[in-house]
Order: structure tokens, then C-alpha cells, then sequence
């Protein structure tokens, strides 16, 4: 899935070039790319498939020549992930109706690669044999409040537990609670299941999308999938899959993961990630001086570019392309209203 | 003269491109334009002569390509504004021995230009016939601590008072009784007078330069100066005019003036001269929206550049080629050493 906007990364993500395509850390890889990198390894590549809206088709084809074109699936307007899932889920039927499926995020951090992709190996084995829909359920590190959880029953297959149900974000109390439970786990937003579990779901929870996909089945990974999608698309409800399906279905099931996984949602998640200074400045990858200053993340677009930072602490100083943000990181939720005023007020050329 | 720095403006104004060469308000003209233009509407441009160091000769082309070649006086060393201005005399000696003389910085704003127009011709009538050292003192508009200001006495000559003594920046204080004793006037370092008079004072109070300058003087206006300067201006001692000559002559009188003078010396003067918002945020001539924010200057080199700025109270943001520099306002003084530290850090392409 590739198709967010990442607003809340603003300035860096913008409408026209989302985070999802671009290399926070220098690596030469932008992280859409180290995901496609990391499932190549187990997955071959014709059966990698990139979902995203259709304006960032020739970004996709930029930066992953090696897919064929009809391995990005181009949504037409932004629906939520069930549209997303759905029309891959049809797509994947269409090519192979026996298909287990891995859904993934295209703007996660993963460190322990190795250990992913046997989690993922084994997840994949399991729905091959059991009709469940399988969430990887990260191990909390922290009483994080930026993620949703999940809570483990006492109900196993092998490793796989049954999920009793999933939350949104806690407060920090809660999440404390959460924490020192160790029923909880994080919503990494990784899935794994067959093609004929998940379809079955979908019919179930999200009969408004199913009905009309199914009247263009036969459309599927065909040439009038496009025009079919582009007609139907629309239609689709504006719902996440926790919300529409995982919540409401009885099969659910976790695999309990730990390999040093975060979600890149805000700068104050990747200031987390960041190597810091003594003082807790992190100069993601700009040569900064800091005076009385700490617990800052810098990031300036140009990496040559130099900072110099007096009297400042708990800031985000951003700086890409036309615009340059300095906000606190504690209000860093209120990025994508900045976003809204500028466009409103200057127009959409700083989205 | 337009050799200085400027490295109070830094990141503006850099050791290889100092403020007055700059278009500060985007007027479409640098400082040195604007000064030269001014001047240009009394002074024929062929009297016009800019001092300056040596590394500045082809950005002062560049700027005033009006300006014959040896209108362009080259110090080879940064000295103070004594040697300076004692250069400039000996050269024009040599071009006319009867001539009356403007002293001007490079870096100044002047509002009302018609009535520093018809000061500057009353004064240059004055030194004709008065072996004066005249010197432009500004009424001042409320208690600053950033100028030298100077003491009036009641003797005049028509409307020139003769001088009492010259101040050092003083602290608030003393500023607050300067300012209301109606006595005490800023020094702009704007002077005028006679070519002999000042030649006079130089031998009397500066024997150092006189001497060494004495001995080359059939060099001056010729093909010869540039090698007598080379090797003769790097003796000369690093004293100001105002300390060397003002301080000490007892010839110096003072025309009291109001044309809507400022020292564009630092941000802070800036930010005092700028346009501001309700909120006391000065956007120099950038988009900015500011939330929670007030009394901020902001100067970004593009104009095109949006910012957003949450969460800042009195601080100075300024972008200019490769830094980026956020600082209280109320430590503006340090940005020297800040200059020096990143020097120091990083090496020279920063300054």
C-alpha cells in the first residue's frame, strides 16, 4: 500500500511527493523501496504488487522500474485500506485464486530484516492451512500512545493467538496499563491471510464493496480492469480494514513479532528512531550547532545545508523544497491543519 | 566606504558577499546602490569613489558599472575607517586639492532623501568656507543603546554647533538621559569637510599614516598607487576615524539632522525597521504564517520560500545559500561567535 499522503509529515511528504517515496536516512533507498527491497528476498518479483493512487504512478514506475505495469494497481480517488485490500485482494484472485496474501505499509522502518521475513515465511505457512486472518502484533517497547493495540486471548494455533480485540490510540495512562499488561500488542498494520479467507471477510463485513466488484470479476487483471476500477472506485466506502473488517470478524489471529519494527507516521516517530546528541538533539542528517538547544530534530532537504539553533528545545525544524517549518514537536499533530491554512490561504503550490 | 563584513548579519551577509551588498528590502537595489543613487542626484558620478577591500573590486563593478576603474580604491588589508578615509583623501588631493568631501558608510537607510539631500549641500557649503571637520548628528527618537552619540555645546557657527565630545554606546540608562536632555545627538558617521582640513587633522593626530602616506604622495591618482598602497596600507594602524581624529580635534562641528536615518548594523535594527504585523512579527519578504508566535524576524533568501512558525517569541529566522540560523533576537550579539564557532567546526564556505 503506497497511496498516503504522509501530511503529517509536511513539509518533507507533500501531496505531490509523499514520504512513502522519499529516503529519510540516507540510504540511497527511499522507504517504499527498502519495502519492496525486504519482500523481494522471499517474494519473487512479478508477485509484488503496488497499490497507490493513480497520480503516483509514474513515481512507482520511477522508483521500482523493474514491476510491470500491471503490478501497480492505480486507485482513482483516496478510499481508506478496505477499498485498497479489496481491489488487490480481486486483482490477486483474478491471477491466482489459491494466493496467500501479505499486505503491508510501504513507509515502515524495520531493523531486524532477518527475523521479518521469518515471521512473515511463517505467518504465510499458517493461513495456507488455517482460514484465519493473521495481524503480526508488534511487542511494545514502551507505553507508546501513537499506535492502536491489540489484546491477546489465551486461545493459540501453534504460536498464532486469537485476538480478543483491537483499540484505538490509549492515552498515555492507558497505554501504561497496556504496557505492563503484556496482553497488548501494537497494530503494525501488517496482514497476512489467503485470497479466499479474506474475500470471504469482505463479503461478510463490506458487502457495499464486494457487490459491485463482483459485477466486474471477470474484469479483473484484464485490459478493462482500469476503466472498470476507474467507474467503480469511487463508490467504495471511506473505511480502514480494522475498522470494517478485523474488529468484526471471529477469525482473527496474531502472530506476537519483535523485529524492530516503526511505523514513520510524525517527526516525533522518527525523532524516536533518530541518533541523538547528548543533549537529545537529532540532526537527521545536517551538520547543526546547537546553543542552550536540546531535544530538537533538524531535517534540511539539502544535506550540505548547516543550522544554527540558540534557545530552542523540543522543536521540529524542517526545511524542503519552498517551505521551511519550525513548530514544537509536542504540537506536531497539528501539522496537517497547518498544511490546510497554507493552502487555503497561499494555494496548493506548498502542499 | 563599503569594505565591512557585516558578520552581525551572518547568514546574510557572508565575509564573501557583506551586506551592502545586498538588497535587504527587495527594492530591486543593494545598499551600495541605494547610497550611490542618492548621492548620484548632487555629486557627479565621476566624484563618486568607493573604498573598499581589495576582494570586493568585482561585486562593486558588478553592482555600479557606472563607476570608471580607478574610482574603486582597494585596501589590501582590513583596517579601520582612519586608514580608509585618510586613502580616499590622498587620492583625491592628487585629483583636486580644493575639494570638499562627503564621508559615507555603504550600509545605511535613509528615509527622507530630499532633506539628507539638502543637509549634505548645506554642509559641503559650510567646509568651503570653514576649516570645520563637520560631522552629520542625528536627532534621536528615543533612547537607543545601539549608536555613539554626540554632545552639542552652545557655540555655533549658523547652524553648526561646535562638537563637545563624542560617547560610546551607552547603557540604557545613560541613553534615557541623553535622549531627554535634547543635548545629546547618534553619530552617524557621516562627516564632511575640506580636503586640507582634513589632511590637516591627519598629520596632526595621525602622524602614522601621514608619514608613510606623505612619502608616496606624487603615487596617488597615477599608475603607481596600487603597488604604493599594497605595500604601505598594511602599516597603517587599525583605529576608527571617530577615536584617530574626531575624539581629538578641536575644529569639529555638527549639523543636526532629521532625514529618517538608521545603521542597518544588525538584525534587531532591522526587525526595528521593518514592516510588522498585529503581532509584531516582521515576514522581511517572505509568506509566513505564525501560530503562537510574535515579535520574530524572518528572512528567508528566496522569496518564494513559505515558513510556519509555531510556538517562537522574539528570535531571529534567517535562511540564506548554506545556513539556516535560529537565534533569540535578545542574543544577536553572539552571532558573531557563532560565526567563528562554525568556522572553526566546519571551515570557511560558511562564512
Amino acid at each position: 500500500m503506497g497511496g498516503g499522503i504522509g501530511s503529517r509529515f509536511w513539509p518533507f511528504s507533500r501531496e505531490s511527493y509523499p514520504k512513502q517515496f522519499l529516503d529519510f536516512f540516507g540510504t540511497g533507498r527511499s522507504l517504499l523501496q527498502q519495502t519492496f527491497d525486504r519482500f523481494n528476498k522471499i517474494i519473487p518479483t512479478e508477485n509484488i504488487y503496488i497499490v497507490s493512487n493513480e497520480k503516483y504512478a509514474s513515481l512507482i514506475k520511477q522508483q521500482l522500474p523493474e514491476l510491470g505495469e500491471n503490478q501497480i494497481l492505480m486507485e482513482p480517488t483516496r478510499r481508506n485500506t478496505a477499498p485498497c485490500i479489496a481491489y488487490a485482494a480481486y486483482h490477486i484472485y483474478a491471477c491466482n485464486p489459491d494466493a496467500n496474501i501479505v499486505v503491508a505499509p510501504s513507509d515502515h522502518l524495520i531493523l531486524k530484516e532477518e527475523q521479518f521475513l521469518q515471521d512473515v515465511s511463517q505467518a504465510l505457512e499458517f493461513v495456507k492451512n488455517n482460514k484465519a486472518l493473521v495481524t503480526l502484533g508488534i511487542k511494545p517497547s514502551r507505553p507508546e500512545t501513537g499506535y492502536g493495540y491489540i489484546q491477546s486471548s489465551d486461545r493459540m494455533i501453534g504460536e498464532f493467538t486469537k485476538v480478543k480485540t483491537f483499540t484505538e490510540k490509549p492515552n498515555l495512562e492507558l497505554a501504561k496499563v497496556f504496557y505492563e499488561s503484556g496482553e497488548f500488542f501494537w497494530n503494525s498494520g501488517l496482514f497476512v491471510w489467503n485470497i479466499a479467507t479474506i474475500l470471504d471477510a469482505f463479503h461478510k463485513f463490506l458487502p457495499d464493496i464486494t457487490t459491485r466488484f463482483d459485477l466486474g470479476k471477470d474484469k479483473f487483471n484484464t485490459d478493462g480492469e482500469q476503466a472498470f476500477i476507474h467507474e467503480n472506485f469511487p463508490y467504495c466506502p471511506n473505511i480502514s480494514i480494522d475498522y470494517g473488517v478485523m474488529e468484526k470478524a471471529d477469525n482473527v489471529y496474531m502472530l506476537c513479532v519483535d523485529f524492530g519494527w516503526a511505523d514513520l507516521g510524525t517527526w516525533g516517530s522518527l525523532y524516536d528512531l533518530a541518533q541523538k546528541e547528548e543533549s537529545g538533539n537529532a540532526p537527521l542528517k545536517n551538520k547543526v550547532l546547537f546553543y542552550e538547544s536540546g531535544n530538537n530534530i533538524v531535517a534540511l532537504e539539502d544535506p550540505e545545508k548547516l543550522a544554527v539553533i540558540q534557545g530552542l528545545d523540543d522543536y521540529i525544524v524542517a526545511e524542503s523544497g519552498n517551505v521551511l517549518l519550525i513548530c514544537k514537536k509536542a504540537d506536531e499533530q497539528r501539522i496537517k491543519q497547518y498544511v490546510a491554512d497554507v493552502q487555503l490561504k497561499f494555494g496548493k503550490e506548498y502542499n
